[in-house]
């Protein structure tokens, strides 16, 4: 009886590489980890990248945060979460999880997420975020913005991050 | 790889019998009928003994949808969702949910997630609840409002709703 | 330079009298005392009632708390705030208001805002509620829930207790 | 009986100039422009620069969109949303204006009102923001965000969204 670590992945809805892939390799090792994923739901882009690769793990389990009830749902998704919020969703996403990684930062709804995600203090991950989106966060963070260039490396830094918190 | 049923149970927030011991024994069906349990998610109450049963039985999952940052989360949760939407957060139980169970309608908090429920169109049962909040409800609501007095009454409710769902 | 009172009136989308009657004639009376009026935004029943009837008044300021984007918004409303927050934006209209008054509750919007306010321990008038309302709500709350059964005799009751705030 | 037009400044919650200059200067041009203020409405930084500005002129209208029920409001607010959402208010704010204005981009409570904004697809003036804010954001938003030096400048922007609205 003990509350299980929940790491959230984020990224576009739309399929962007590398990020995809890094989605769902990074699904994957959360699952064979034990972790609890969690992702904005969509069965689109980087949500349904990262729920599919949790799946290929064994006693996965996969929480979507909805924005809404008429949202298209992964079906790798086991519990959905209905907040009825439209995008101030993704504070939702970013406060229930010990550690947010960002599967690149494509679009305006991820770069809100690690807005929030600093603003409420919680440790972010870039996984093969560009130039301009690391030294924009780095610059308005102080030191809760890693960065990682490859799944394995964002494992690394979720389990040191895991331990600190 | 499909989504979970969920059935969440609501309630008062202090020790109010017979809403506890029903709420104890319809969270340990509920764990024991492989459905995941929702709930308020704080240590206190109803949301309590309905994690607490939860976790008599086994496999179960409880996921709690917590108001706040600063809530005091019940220890049977396995998944704590921060919503930091207050009383708001209600809404998200309610969406999130196939059936929703209260278990006593004692305060204004259990009466917002009843009325929330029927205004989102989702089954309501009413466990052990007295005479002016059946009559209340009942007259707002079409057919949406069911009552029992027991959890085995409870429990086939949920199993006739989740088929007709 | 000082915040303004501010007064919501809450009651169901559809017209039913005399619950449009008694909005139209309070949100005039709450106009001409100076009070910002802020209901629920939408062009239909109780909504659209309150807000004409402050438009009768000299000088009225009408705020209305919208659901979602697409709402259709009442033509008496000065400003929209859009929440995209679903039926939680019911907890807001609560939070942000000095004293509610429901024009009648004859549907499960109207009973959450009832219900959210009593939790939010902000003062609620029922006005021309039917007895079934009456009995519940008194019920669950201490001595939050006032009744009138005129929009003359909500104004006076408005007084005491902007007063008492 | 028209819905009045709005804007919304948003920025950092604490003095940094030319953010705070820039959001005095502005606010007054937006009262003297008869549209309604919008922020975040808490007493510190750009906020209550902002609303502090607009109050120097006649006629304005203030509103703010509070996290919560504790936050200390600029008594320069005319109405208080309070909105019990947290950092997700910053979505209600975006929703609500028909253009935003961040006086500088120095955090990330800011940051995700730009990014919100840009998800959304409301018109965003970065006024005085640095150059890694803006090549940030203009990287990831096709043509709605838009940059301005000086309040002068802002307001001739908001002029021509607003026609092009």
């Amino acid at each position: 009886m003990a509350r299980r670590s929940v790491i959230a992945i984020v990224g576009a809805g739309r399929d962007i590489e590398p990020a995809v892939s890094n989605a769902r390799k990074l699904g994957r090792l959360i699952a064979e980890n034990g972790w609890v994923l969690i992702t904005g739901g969509r069965d689109a882009g980087v949500m349904k990248a990262a729920n599919d690769g949790a799946k290929e793990g064994s006693d996965s389990l996969t929480i979507g945060i909805l924005p809404d009830r008429d949202a298209e749902v992964s079906p790798a998704i086991d519990v959905a979460i209905v907040t009825e919020t439209g995008e101030a969703r993704n504070n939702i996403i970013v406060l229930s999880a010990d550690v947010i990684v960002a599967c690149g930062v494509d679009g305006a709804g991820t770069a809100s997420e690690v807005a929030l995600a600093i603003k409420n203090g919680k440790p972010v991950i870039l996984l093969g975020a560009n130039g301009s989106a690391k030294q924009f966060f780095q610059g308005i963070s102080g030191d809760g913005v890693h960065t990682a260039e490859s799944p394995e490396e964002a494992l690394r830094l979720i389990k040191d991050l895991c331990v600190a918190a």
